[in-house]
């Protein structure tokens, strides 16, 4: 493939679900020349109860569907698939891939001033200590809290969204609570389906606290790789988009809808993804 | 297998997660001599908002894993599975095998007055219409309103499953108003993880109405089926019960607990069931 075409190529962006359009979104913002294919396994939701050895079956799959599109890069806009491949899956794969933990880490020990960031994730997430490990790589000294929130992603994916849905904010009351009274500063977003909660999750614990998205996080690393292969698209041509989902095609484009402001009906397909 | 072994061999009840537990206390009370065998698939909850057809290979792998065990009847406690299979599903099964459905719906007819029945139950078992089709096979005027809860699932999965649980309250609150004010006088609880939540969607529609469990309803046929096959085990023998579950075997036992009413972790293994 020449480097013409790798510019024209479009950027490949999965997740479980719905949570991968907040990065799809911090995407488009930051790069609003790119092709963006958005896949979201819709399907086989949740991935964070899974066990690792699915979660990296499912990841593969995902990935392959992606190759298939012709992607020049693969984003795991998820953070159980992020926080669960092996360090070396990249070196696989015949393009560039990143995740999401290690933007998201260097982010929050950038922002945390008491020196202690809160973590909340999936179980699978939490469990791989994927997030701490590598905020005590970069700074030993960090005191990490990591709290799995398992409704959340149901939450989400079934539209419980809206920034004053009581449900969403009942729950988060109570899984929120452990962080009262500590002096955590400073609070990622393990899973890139909280980011469509965000406001719940900031009313219940005050709005001083930052929160760090490991969707918008990794954005930046996309345009090194791409600019490194000189592959990002050309200025003033025609973008395109395209979705994919597994299951529940009507829930799927009417969540997302609610979250890009935007129809993406007609641009939204969906497929088998057990036969990649 | 002579008749002398299948008096002797387990029954086996299988569910996507914790809700064929409600099928498997009923057939505890009714049939205090029998061996159970219960298998959870915590992995791949929840199968309502699956396809069709990936639900019919989560069944076909369940049973297998059953019939690896020599139970002498298989249960498929669970609405999903039992409103998505073939009719002649059990016909391919070397030993006798029941769904929920049938059994539910019998029950509702006979309990309604009004001549309105309510159903609720996952996306997957409201779009098979299998219980709307039965009721009308057997009472072709009841009318019928069925709405899907996709939450509910979720929520007793991950333990929300007090009786005074504000979340599952708010949740039932919302899913269930389009039964206030109908003349809807039976409820169908079509998912059988829906009787750990009964309380709340009691409270909620008011006490008047009355029920119809999905998981408990089956027990009259499986009696039915083992003694015509003079399989039903011998009384004053020691019985036993072994509990599988595909991934988080600890909250799995949790939650049993809570509803069982003792502990069944030293009873509780998991399991792949990917392999069968």
């Amino acid at each position: 493939m020449t480097e013409m075409n790798l510019s024209r190529c479009p950027i490949g962006v999965f997740d479980s679900g719905l949570g991968g359009l907040t990065a799809f979104r911090e995407l488009r913002r930051l790069l609003p020349n790119e092709d963006i294919i958005y896949f979201g396994d819709t399907g086989r939701v949740p991935y964070g109860t899974k066990s690792r050895e699915t979660i990296l079956n499912y990841a593969k799959q995902d990935v392959d569907f992606l190759l298939g599109q012709k992607v020049k890069m693969v984003i795991a806009a998820c953070g159980t698939v992020s926080a669960n491949v092996p360090e070396d899956f990249a070196d696989s794969l015949p393009v560039p891939f990143t995740g999401v933990v290690q933007h998201t880490c260097a982010a929050a020990v950038k922002t945390t001033k008491t020196g202690h960031i809160g973590i909340i994730a999936t179980p699978a997430t939490i469990r791989s200590k994927a997030y701490e490990t590598y905020i005590h790589r970069i700074s030993p000294e960090t005191r990490v809290t990591a709290l799995h929130c398992s409704l959340f992603v149901p939450l989400v994916e079934n539209g419980f969204i809206q920034s004053d849905n009581p449900v969403t904010r009942l729950v988060a009351e109570q899984y929120l609570a452990p962080f009262f009274g500590t002096d955590v500063d400073t609070l990622i977003l393990g899973c890139t389906h909280y980011p469509l909660i965000s406001e719940a999750v900031l009313s219940v614990l005050g709005r001083e606290v930052p929160l760090v998205d490991s969707g918008g996080s990794c954005v930046g690393s996309v345009l090194d790789a791409l600019a490194e292969r000189d592959a990002l698209a050309q200025p003033g041509r025609i973008r395109t988009e395209a979705y994919f989902c597994s299951a529940r095609r009507a829930d799927f484009t009417r969540v997302a809808q609610r979250f890009l402001g935007r129809s993406i009906d007609a641009l939204t397909k969906e497929i088998d993804v057990e036969g990649y």
